[in-house]
């Protein structure tokens, strides 16, 4: 059956992490071709929106489970690409989107969770990151922006901010789009190239590009210090556009099914409300 | 030509109001049936996405434009129905949504413009209300939680603080949600009687009901105090689902379209740029 995607295939396991050894162009766990991709996602639409409202709908009756989706990548990996075709086939009122940026002089004053802490999802809604505080380990080592025992000290305190977001009732669901360098090439090319996309081309994307192999090692242990059972990572193949939203698709749409979501039970007398609706015409 | 609708019609004239005169299950401007109405919607969606993408493009180049479509109407009257169907059609990395309920008792101590400042749209995005500054002139009034002083003197701060916005790059929408005291009640029953619906159901809705009238007066007063140059109101009449979005959808491609959006020019030497990346093999 080629419109299912088995994600088990995209679960990061635990232990020393090699990039270099996970293809980027391929498309793990699904046995489909482009075409069947896009239809598959299409295909999630319905159920992702009717189990996303669920969970809004549970918030009326107090419950504090929500969803963080965090997408992490190089330039170009398609983070953006995958807010607007895979995150928006969800209700937008449910939907809270924080991209994060070069920290401000005020955030530079705080601790680097600080920021983060105050972007995370209310009770009943998914949050994404679009970055997040994994650019704390991964830019700012590369850089040497930090030394390397307070880069130690942040993964420790990464674990610890997110068994706490666990244990307050957020499912984080964790997607590293994976990116060959020769594709990044190719997307970088085609902002070049095309005038209606220069606006998303930095010159000092360039710079970045060139400390690919720092950045990969970077990840590779970012990852592997953060795999942990309450968050775990997912590697996404990320060279084909398709396979990088259908893959989070099935991922968001597994971590609400997880939830068992029902809809909440009348909190009031649905008769005697009845019998109130029907006798009121106030106009 | 049954797919485009003149807005026009629903721009309210300067002067009193009297909603009791205006059809809320009229289709104003629009020669077409539902079904018309539902394609006429999707057809507006490349468009409104392609433009909505130039406006925050923009921002990266210093822009300070940026779109605030304010919603209000009565409970049931589909603000929610018009955050999934019509705002849901452009990329939700450039929407904001805030959801104004209740205030906090942090938010009480301040004047009623301080939330609501906070959730001014950035630039190069599309703010949406889902009701608004306008609870402090319509349900505060209705209550009698503000004496007439007061009242009077927050139209015009209103109106002041809307023409600061427009000062500052931010073209602002109002809409006003006009649905009829019948379709309530349908739409009440309708929350009743589905026990997936139970959750958006609250008792105090029909106590809201009862004061109707005070309500439909206290919108005439409002509509009429705060349609202004700057940010004039526009009626939508919403007793048909599907004409409320398409009027919606309509005027926020026409705030967009007023904008004259273009992509930005490059800021780089494009041609240095292609050689830069021609020789950047980092891996």
């Amino acid at each position: 059956m080629s419109d299912a995607l088995d994600t088990s295939a995209l679960l990061l396991p635990p232990g020393p992490v090699d990039l270099s050894i996970i293809e980027t162009d391929a498309a793990p766990g699904f046995a489909g071709k482009k075409k069947d991709g896009k239809a598959a996602l299409a295909g999630l639409g319905d159920e992702l929106a009717d189990l996303q409202e669920r969970l809004f709908a549970e918030r009326s009756v107090g419950s504090e489970r929500r969803i963080l989706l965090v997408l992490q990548g190089m330039d170009t990996s398609g983070k953006g690409g995958t807010l607007r075709h895979t995150v928006g086939l969800v209700d937008p009122q449910g939907v809270r989107i924080t991209s994060f940026k070069a920290p401000t002089d005020e955030e530079k004053q705080h601790d680097f969770l600080w920021r983060i802490r105050h972007a995370v999802p209310d009770a009943g809604t998914i949050g994404v990151f679009d970055r997040s505080h994994y650019e704390d380990v991964l830019v700012v080592k590369v850089h040497g922006w930090a030394d390397a025992e307070e880069i130690e000290r942040r993964y420790d305190a990464i674990n610890a901010f997110e068994r706490e977001l666990a244990d307050g009732g957020t499912t984080i669901v964790k997607c590293m789009l994976h990116l060959g360098v020769d594709e990044q090439k190719a997307r970088l090319q085609e902002r070049l190239d095309n005038p209606e996309k220069h606006w998303k081309y930095n010159p000092g994307d360039l710079d970045e590009r060139a400390l690919w192999p720092a950045y990969q090692r970077a990840y590779e242990i970012a990852l592997e210090r953060t795999n942990t059972d309450v968050a775990p990572w997912h590697v996404i193949p990320a060279d084909k556009k398709w396979f990088r939203n259908l893959a989070i698709g099935h991922l968001l749409l597994e971590a609400l099914r997880s939830l068992d979501l029902e809809w909440p039970s009348a909190d009031f007398d649905v008769e005697h409300e009845l019998r109130r609706l029907a006798e009121s015409d106030p106009a």
